[in-house]
């Protein structure tokens, strides 16, 4: 039995903790989990978690802003499975303070490079480690074209926002969350084309999880229709659904929760 | 006679310098320039541009990674003049190294980060402390429309480049300069949508100078085809007639030096 290896960082709560849950759930014993967050000694339900799959979930620590504990993470797993299959990069956060910017009066430097730094830096320096495990996963998340010169490895997926869109744009706000998105966009996009230039290849696309009930969202739900705000189950039930059929064809881009294309 | 007065960051070579000397040339004595730049000591094209324009140029130290001198310099501007009518961001990096990521390996959460501060955040902190002097600004530059309620007082112009847009991207790399350049699209968006909600208002839009002969791109003259290297003077000539024609129906967009739209 080929064992599928899927990595998701920022696994402690939210829909990174969903993913995990969504995957043990849908493909163990066929699927081991790598779950990374900041912090695994307070991650009391990812902990539980780990205890209702024995043998297979493998919980590190790594805080994306620290580049010494990604490129340790990635030695770790090399050493352990020896390649990755799916990377989800799902930490994020809205700004420092915890709620975004409503106006120009709002935004400060610090809060914008603390959102950079673990929005979009944190995502592109996982994928620079994480890359060589990519190359060498077996392909097991997506659907594989018939075309063995089109085949992937490896899959990232970056969880992005529809906020993130320059071109969606109508209402402004929220400096540091949009430009974080925005900018890791341009990564998703790059990765894209650079991964797709070895055989095989490795697919790297942007996902916007719809609103979803979590904590980053939690000051806004008023303001969101209730059948517009996901639980984080549905929100995964829905993402999981295009990375189930995502190959070479489809990388390079920014997916809604429906599949549809999110413009730039 | 009203006096216009236009603030260019990033003043001291380059572009920067080329758009003092063209509103100098094309403008005085009507207009005043407020050249800002990280080392004015040591600026000597800038200062001798200053003499041979007197009372006209006014040069402030500002390194946009400094929010207390960008704030300093908004205060000393308010003082002297009581108001702008544009302002132009036209400092950048390609990368601390000086050389623009070719690949993964290259790229460095530290590269990363500068590159973004200056990039990205420097412009943005510029329009947060300058917004008020802008909003007060007498709309000298651009095209005013007959309608009243669409008039503009100032205008932000963020020099961005092609490479900046995600949908526009081909070949990858460049990580740091093409993501900054991707927020500060992003950011370019949502000032001119905070800024339009005023009346009068601010017009916000980013330009893509075109391949310009500077020290940003000589490491890579050899690749690009002479008759599309432009001179910096050709560059801000074209910019400026985008620039003596914008209005508040063409804020918020990204546009190639040759007027027309570049994509997100």
């Amino acid at each position: 039995m080929v064992l599928a290896v899927a990595l998701v960082q920022g696994a402690s709560r939210g829909l990174g903790l969903e993913f995990c849950k969504h995957i043990l759930r849908n493909k163990s014993p066929a699927a081991a989990v790598i779950a990374t967050c900041r912090a695994p000694e307070g991650a009391s339900e990812l902990m539980g978690l780990a205890a209702q799959y024995p043998g297979k979930v493998t919980v590190l620590k790594v805080d994306v802003n620290r580049e010494d504990e990604i490129k340790g993470a990635a030695e770790e797993v090399r050493q352990r499975f020896g390649k990755v299959d799916l990377i989800i990069n799902a930490s994020a956060m809205l700004h420092p303070s915890g709620k975004g910017e409503t106006s120009l009066r709002d935004v400060s430097a610090q809060g914008i490079i603390s959102t950079l730094t673990t929005n979009t830096v944190g995502p592109l320096m996982m994928a620079k480690y994480f890359a060589p495990l990519l190359l060498r996963g077996g392909g097991c998340f997506g659907l594989q074209p018939p075309e063995k010169a089109k085949l992937h490895s490896g899959i990232i997926v970056n969880i992005t926002a529809k906020v993130g869109s320059i071109g969606d744009n109508g209402l402004g706000g929220w400096y540091s969350y949009r430009m974080s998105k925005a900018a890791l966009n341009m990564a998703t996009r790059n990765l894209s084309i650079e991964l797709a230039r070895s055989r095989p290849k490795v697919v790297c696309v942007s996902l916007h999880p719809g609103t979803v009930n979590t904590d980053l969202s939690q000051p806004y739900h008023r303001n969101v229709p209730k059948d517009k705000l996901f639980s984080t189950e549905h929100s995964v039930n829905l993402m999981m659904s295009i990375i189930d059929k995502l190959n070479i064809e489809k990388t390079g881009k920014a997916y809604n929760w429906d599949g549809t294309e999110l413009p730039w």
